[in-house]
């Protein structure tokens, strides 16, 4: 399949469809997954094309593992997670349905926190919530304070 | 937890445990998880300790993902693979059993080829094939052979 650059996620990194940002830099960008399977479920992609992690340019992958630590520590931060998931997805038969490469950010609680089988729409207002909550983790763990 | 520099897969980056290796460099080290999910499920780790992605250096996380995408594109040419999935798992709520950064590459068939409710040991002899059929495909694909 040859790169689609209106996907929903090159839009997104463009700036042409809004997003629930919690960080942004040159080359990346983390956002809330609108269909969140568990709270604080958050994605990070290079802004450059790119379908998957076979085709990407390392720099942009290597841009976007950066960003996925970074988020990661924030997401885990803001939310006190027990456990994180990072999955990252190749090909419809592995799940992919976006194709611009992300990597997923999902916390991880005991089972009664789960979401499992769900795949609905978060409430918007609850994910700005979530979003103003990890943007705050950044800023607590990039200035050094306790956490 | 404090990181136990005796777990599983800091003696197997040492090399005081064997592995069934595809690849290795100075700071990194790919070999075969010895209970696959699928045929070719490889696994990827930095040599230097680190517990996660929380903990680990980011020059240790940005040559583990350099090398899982080396690795990932061998696989999927080795096994034909039409969707492959990296995971990462962080705390024990998150599925992680050794505390130790590591990435999986496991290759998504159709569902009949699945392994997904089998956590068994493979038979070495069939892993060390696939460990060959990857070490083929990465000197394939880095010489730029056609695939």
């Amino acid at each position: 399949m040859s790169y689609d650059p209106n996907n929903l996620f090159a839009r997104i990194g463009r700036g042409d469809i809004p997003c629930i940002r919690v960080y942004e830099d040159a080359d990346t960008l983390a956002f809330m997954d609108i269909m969140p399977q568990a709270d604080g479920h958050t994605l990070v992609i290079p802004k450059r094309a790119g379908e998957n992690l076979l085709d990407t340019a390392l720099s942009d992958v290597m841009a976007a593992m950066q960003t996925t630590q970074r988020v990661a520590k924030a997401v885990q931060h803001a939310f006190n997670a027990p456990g994180l998931i990072i999955s990252q997805f190749n090909g419809e038969a592995a799940g992919q349905t976006i194709f611009h490469l992300h990597f997923h950010i999902i916390p991880a609680y005991p089972a009664s926190r789960l979401q499992h089988h769900a795949r609905t729409k978060a409430d918007p207002a609850k994910l700005e919530q979530h979003a103003a909550s990890i943007r705050m983790s950044l800023q607590t763990l990039s200035s050094g304070s306790p956490t």
